[in-house]
């Protein structure tokens, strides 16, 4: 492979398109790795699909690989580089001739248009070929969008034909009985993967008898979709199926859920989702495989590559590394007691990525703002900052080891860093039970991984007693203290009357206590407070709401004021993004 | 290939089930027809898209095969059959060897979940594999969902920006101009690929200063997109992505049109429909290939198939028969004035296709329902009602004479028609200088469609004399009026005042009074009441309003009370549609 450009003066999009140039057909990575032609569903000469279920029933007795969670500490608004860690490591992987396999999770729409970019890495370790994977892939989200508002319109229509027709009537014409559907009380709204904040808060079904049912809506950002959660932690087709029908859409006027089931549209939906369970394979730039499946956000959703992609890869590499997003204090939290739990996989070796950068901001640096430049503050050295800000790595080293599995600090270094702020880190981060290596992947593809692998490997083979946080017999208001006082650090935790009163109804209910609990957060804070930084004390985790996805098999207490809908601000990509319209390649993704 | 279930006793979907077990791998198909591996882009193994730009460009000098329109005299609401007629026209041509292709449009998410069934044909004439055929296939329609509707996230938070910032603000911040939109003249809305009542009126944007702009909005079906419409006419890349660029979104508080360039989301639109440009390749039940490609519901939309299907089926069959919705004063018409003319193709051939059913109906038997059994009065033999409902099937076939091309009459035949209605067809049929074939594709399959297949290889070979009905010249009134007089049989045409006002503006503009022509009219009569059939008299057509689609480049004059987003009824389709988990097979879409 041919040298790539300079990572320091070319924007991630260059290097992708100039590593496109060379990249092995997807056919080829797939047959190195053992998948046969049958189970191989091309998608074009790069991307594919792979039939899960004929690989796994192959496979089935074939013993699983190491498996490695890459979460982070907690991160800026620019991000840590977790998937540019997750890339880095394989790259670094390959390197060391180790057979390796990655998951990581498919972008949204939304902050690519606007202002996050692709998350597929970034610099020499990026996920190819970029465009596909920024811009839909072979369409798994747009499936959840389709089967998601499937339900919102098969909703709607019940409601204005349940207004417009007597009992008699709807029995007659259309074999159907009332459900009495209580207006005012909707569980679920519609999405979209845009960012955008004028579909928060919508009236809909105006105009006449024919128009609809008059009433208060909502769109959510796609990936926050009860249905992604379900691709999620579906095991498999059967169990997608079954868990379609359980999405709590509305309640009647009785106060009894009103289900997908009681719709009737759980099997139309799941039928727009079939293709959509199979996971995607695509490739580093150094050529290792990378499945692509599920989304992210985890912060308002349940943020993790999916268990079907790790199940698969798991069986195909010696060492699979999958992610979770965000620090570990959300993303791990979830990996560790929903996903694991769902899955019965366990972990060998959680990595916590850093940068010298957000260590500083954790230190008492001013806080970067995305789109702007970095503040003055960050040019030179200042250990002090660093040390001070190593406080929220040890605090996330805790919890990696609170899950009785080994931690790894991967510092994502950028050529700025310093040795003295390099070395500090080493010292607190060894000291507080992890193994530390600095990684330039960033900037050097594999060859500058290799301690970063090595430290992997070496963690992975060492004994280690995964065990989960709670048990689903812990009732629902313990298990939020447990995370907020052992995961966030929190003092204690405060309900609002509406969560305090959802929370005894959950605990007293035999099915919904039994759930998972996947807590929504602000990612930029240990706290419900996206302010704080470092380790914040003297704070009580207040839960404004509890929602339950009775489908992805999971209660959700809402901490805070987080939107599900994000907005599109004022200089958004999409201004910077086209088309070149003699190679046909897409321009300004990044 | 082993007897397939017969269509009498079994639903559309069981025989496209039985005959899936046996279909060809599209690389099969594929190589067959000439297509190089680098050419063609898999989807898993039963279909492919084909990269129609490097096609187009190896195959420059090889000139065109014969070219063959479909079309059919008014439906009922039931449909004329005239995808299986496709279907069973490239069986037929298969069984003489000819080396034939096909294009037809890929169906929509709408009816498919609601009521009318998945397009694909019926009986042993339907294109497969089914399923992903019925539901997405490749992902175009999705493609056009989020390009479409990243240009309403734009507008929407763009007018959000506006209300927020000083002109001083917008330029300092974000380097943008105050467009100012005029909140009460937006012309575009969202879509949404279900038929959903419940969104064809919302108001948007309500809560606080950061949710977005309050504002009245609609949803369309995705299909009666503009972007669909750009699917369908562009004739490549470069094309697409100045079409992009010219549509207009709404006004500015002077009446000045505002466009997607204008919103700078034009190339990010493109780069959603990159991938879409490429046309599908799937199958006929006895492996002729059939390209799939842009959209249906030629009544409110363009709804042809698309330019590149056509150019590159073209290039690859001898004979190649493509499709344009509903009867010949709709989807013909379009053909025949808008898509030639903006491909510059010339057709050999259009088939008319009519089934007894449709014939009764126009001559006075009464008319039937969706979703509900055929009147009594179909079952028997009534030579007077097919003879009295022949008058449409022969202002049809005048339809296509008067485009100077070779008319072919199609009975789709059904086994309760008798000898004598058939032959009063052919009698009349041939009167008005049609060749005319019975046609048994539905129950035969590609036997069953061997007259007919040697009456469009008649026809084709000819001579013929195209010409449009109009030139671009032609003022917009006086080509409405031509359009209502020789094709729909009306005494003239009257406007509302909105669209009078409209009608002079784009008459004295010189780059909109060059657009094409692209009605809106219902589909289900001649004129513009759906309830009058035959071919009615001493009607005037209203034309109620004109809209402006400057990407797709045409205006749309829309006559009577037609509606761009359909309902979902009481007992929709997505009530019996399931997935077997075992097989992963969907059940119930037909």
């Amino acid at each position: 492979m041919p040298k790539l450009p300079d990572p320091r003066e070319n924007a991630d999009y260059i290097i992708a398109e100039a590593a496109e140039e060379y990249m092995k057909p997807i056919k080829d990575i797939a047959s190195e790795l053992g998948i046969t032609d049958e189970e191989l569903l091309l998608h074009g000469h790069y991307v594919a699909k792979v039939d899960f279920k004929k690989l796994l029933e192959r496979l089935k007795d074939k013993p699983d690989g190491k498996y490695i969670d890459v979460t982070a500490i907690t991160p800026t608004p620019l991000g840590e580089g977790k998937s540019t860690s997750s890339m880095g490591l394989v790259e670094g992987l390959g390197q060391r001739k180790v057979n390796v396999t990655a998951a990581i999770r498919q972008p949204s729409g939304g902050p690519t248009m606007n202002i996050k970019g692709s998350a597929a890495g970034g610099g020499l370790a990026q996920c190819i070929p970029l465009t596909p994977f920024s811009l839909g892939l072979t369409g798994d989200i747009n499936a959840i969008m389709n089967s998601h508002n499937l339900a919102m319109v098969a909703l709607n229509s019940r409601m204005q034909h349940e207004r417009n027709y007597t009992d008699e009537q709807l029995m007659r014409l259309s074999n159907m009985e009332r459900l009495d559907i209580d207006p005012t009380n909707i569980e679920m709204g519609w999405i979209i993967d845009f960012c955008c904040q004028g579909l928060r808060n919508i009236v809909m079904g105006l105009g006449g008898r024919t128009d609809g049912f008059t009433m208060q809506s909502k769109f959510g950002i796609a990936v926050s979709s009860e249905v992604m959660a379900i691709l999620a932690v579906a095991k498999d087709l059967a169990d997608m199926r079954e868990r379609m029908g359980k999405i709590v859409v509305a309640y009647n006027k009785k106060g009894v859920p009103i289900t997908t089931k009681d719709l009737q549209v759980d099997g139309a939906m799941t039928a727009w989702m079939v293709e959509a369970l199979n996971p995607n394979l695509l490739q580093s730039l150094e050529g290792q495989p990378v499945f692509v499946h599920a989304g992210p956000f985890a912060n308002i959703a349940i943020g993790q590559s999916s268990i079907i992609a790790d199940r698969v890869a798991l069986k195909l590499g010696d060492y699979h590394v999958t992610e979770s997003g965000f620090g570990a204090d959300i993303g791990f939290e979830k990996f560790w007691n929903l996903k694991c739990r769902f899955s019965g996989l366990k972990p060998n070796c959680a990595v916590v990525v850093a940068t010298i950068r957000a260590l500083k901001c954790h230190g008492g640096a001013p806080i970067p703002v995305p789109g702007k430049p970095m503040p003055e503050e960050y040019k030179g050295e200042n250990v002090g900052w660093v040390e001070k800000g190593c406080e929220n790595l040890v605090h996330h080293i805790n919890t990696v080891r609170k899950a009785g599995i080994n931690p790894v600090v991967c510092i994502n270094a950028f050529y700025t860093d310093t040795d003295a702020e390099i070395a500090k880190v080493r010292e607190l981060g060894e000291a507080a039970g992890a193994r530390v290596a600095l990684s330039r992947h960033w900037e050097h593809g594999g060859e500058g991984a290799l301690e970063f692998a090595d430290a992997v490997i070496d963690a992975c083979n060492e004994p280690n007693d995964f065990k989960l946080l709670y048990e689903l017999e812990t009732p629902l208001r313990e298990r939020i203290n447990l995370i907020a006082k052992e995961v966030y650090g929190a003092d204690g935790v405060d309900y609002s009357d509406v969560a305090l009163g959802k929370a005894k109804k959950i605990e007293a209910d035999p099915e919904l206590s039994k759930l998972g609990t996947c807590m929504v957060k602000t990612h930029l804070s240990l706290s419900d407070n996206p302010a704080l930084k470092g380790v914040p004390k003297g704070w009580r985790l207040f839960v404004r709401d509890i929602l339950t996805y009775g489908g992805a098999g999971f209660v959700v207490p809402v901490a805070g004021n987080i939107s599900l809908m994000p907005g599109t601000g004022s200089n958004p990509a999409y201004r910077r993004v086209d088309v070149d319209v003699e190679s046909g390649k897409v321009k300004g993704v990044f």
